[in-house]
């Protein structure tokens, strides 16, 4: 009997052995089968992005063709239009969707190369890249609250529990939080503008900016006078700023979200876009955020010089005091720049959309081609 | 002739409207073209991936079931080695290239989502991939270097030119730099995961461990006592930690990758892998690494206990000084279990390799399955 169950045991052996093998030939199969599926993807990808830049180049031949003969002779204005429109739908189709993820990766710039290596940070599908954009939006919503609570907290503590002095580190805390925040809206804000998002430049070295700012930040002594009250009015001043910020985020939130879902709607933005652009259907909110965002820009650069006059004319000089003060400038003013020209584009769009008296006219510079 | 031009003219406008709506029609085929070969694409990958997906799961059922019937009764062990082999030899397969290219994400972690969003940072094709790997090494190169002249840059000018005090700019600036060294490590080295690297999990947390430490000593006042030696003590021993770690940043840098390259030589690691297991023909080097290593992470936890009894002992308490110092702690503590985790590992798969004495065998839970 002994026998047997040996017996029995070696060809249990190998009947494992033969399963084993025949799941190693499954395995080498699957193998030949992925290589073979990403080479022929490859191969075919390769032809589309091929023939996407060839129409590209034949149109942008075609557009300035256009343009020079229509300096040179008179011309029938409706055919040009049309010719345009054409033109324009055309390019619309290369740079959105499905034959934009064929194309080559757009630069990712230096930023992105700094942080994550030469990864490719374009969604192949499109869902994954409304995905991608959807949470950045939801992101923002989420840290808006915090944004707005955190010095609200601080603030509140202050008189309540911290007679007229902050103590360290909640405050570097909230630096340190605000640091994250930034490094983070860069980051996705980069890899936004790679997935095809529209997004001003502007805003994202604005962010630059505010990390930079946010690291000197948190070197600076926040306790080091006796004196607290007049050491940390610039702390004080900078956290109702974080305040007025919340508020504004909120709003802007808020106003993009619906501008973008009605846009959508109206077939004018592409589901990527961050929106700036024509205005229509939520004006009422535009009176009070225009405004809003005014004050913000006037306040931040307020700080700032308030910051810059304490550096020189106060007791102790920090080199601190002088680079936030410096970069609060310098962001107001760059803040309050974009949003003119925001304004002017908008109205511009306005002018010419009742000029031409075109319901379903696209932008003549679509954003997507301004870059 | 005036309606000569004038009708050249407008069979020109009309010659170019004729190309736009080619061009535009051109378009649209690509469009389609190009969403047909994407939702194609998709499919087929769905598919590939079911087969690998039931695949992996019959190869862990008779993994299993070969176990326990090694378990229950005698065995012919050849059969079983043979088996067993195998089964590694379908998984290895399966967990790399191009069949691991279209299985599903694996899950990229809190780190990664928290700074990218739900971003897919796993390249398709193995090319990309490898050169991922590439820059992070030789980023890890570059950086050897600075992490090795910046400290020994700072203590010179402090004996030479700063009468044995640091100004506080200077070593905020190294400690800036070390704070993005880290952020950036850590980003790589969890893309480099998800892209099927082997990495230890210890080496990603001790990345965020020394994140939140350069963190908080940025918070740190430089030169707040009028007595900076004392003060400065921890900083100039940190100093000295971190030209101890630059060279060993530069050593490891060297052996790892000669292993790398002798292991893929070899047949034994995938190119993705970050090296640890057998040694192989760089046995030399190792024997200079593993006592600099051990040293280096001695000297690692003195500094921390120092920093802690300054702390508890000294004038001032300060609570960068307990934070700094519990984390040096630890990391050091880490540190060690892992080096030594790794010896022993090494040192069973030769007793291993000795005892089957044969050549060609893959260590029976590879790096890939052991997550």
């Amino acid at each position: 009997m002994g026998d047997s169950v040996d017996g029995d045991a070696r060809s249990n052996d190998g009947s494992f052995l033969d399963e084993a093998l025949r799941l190693s030939e499954q395995a080498r199969e699957l193998k030949d089968a992925a290589s073979a599926f990403i080479s022929r993807t490859w191969n075919e990808e390769q032809t589309l992005c091929r023939r996407a830049l060839a129409l590209d180049s034949d149109l942008r031949r075609l557009h300035s063709a256009l343009e020079s003969a229509s300096k040179t002779f008179s011309f029938d204005q409706k055919y040009a239009d049309k010719a345009e429109e054409e033109i324009d739908r055309a390019r619309c189709l290369l740079s959105d969707g499905d034959v934009a993820s064929v194309l080559p990766n757009k630069d990712h710039g230096r930023f992105l190369k700094m942080f994550l290596g030469p990864l490719n940070v374009r969604a192949k599908r499109k869902e994954v890249r409304l995905k991608v954009k959807e949470e950045y939006n939801s992101y923002r919503d989420r840290t808006a609250f915090i944004f707005l609570l955190f010095p609200s907290t601080l603030l509140f503590l202050r008189s309540w529990m911290w007679d007229g002095c902050f103590p360290a580190l909640p405050v570097q805390l909230y630096q340190a939080w605000l640091l994250f925040l930034y490094t983070n809206l860069a980051l996705r804000e980069n890899i936004l503008r790679v997935n095809g998002s529209d997004i001003r430049p502007w805003w994202i070295y604005h962010h630059y900016f505010a990390m930079l700012m946010t690291l000197v930040s948190l070197t600076w002594e926040i306790k080091g006078q006796p004196d607290c009250s007049s050491k940390q009015k610039g702390v004080k001043l900078f956290l109702v700023w974080a305040i007025m910020q919340g508020i504004a985020m909120l709003l802007q939130n808020r106003y993009q979200r619906q501008r973008l879902y009605t846009r959508i709607a109206l077939g004018k933005a592409k589901r990527m876009d961050v929106v700036w652009g024509e205005t229509s259907g939520v004006e009422g909110q535009l009176w009070l955020l225009c405004p809003l965002l005014f004050i913000l820009q006037g306040f931040e650069a307020y700080i700032g010089l308030l910051l810059l006059r304490t550096a020189f004319v106060g007791a102790v000089f920090e080199w601190q005091l002088v680079v936030c003060g410096a970069l609060l400038v310098l962001m107001a003013v760059g803040n309050f720049a974009n949003t003119v020209e925001t304004l002017m584009v908008k109205s511009r769009f306005k002018a010419m959309k009742r000029s031409r008296s075109k319901q379903d006219l696209d932008p003549p510079t679509s954003p997507a081609h301004s870059r």
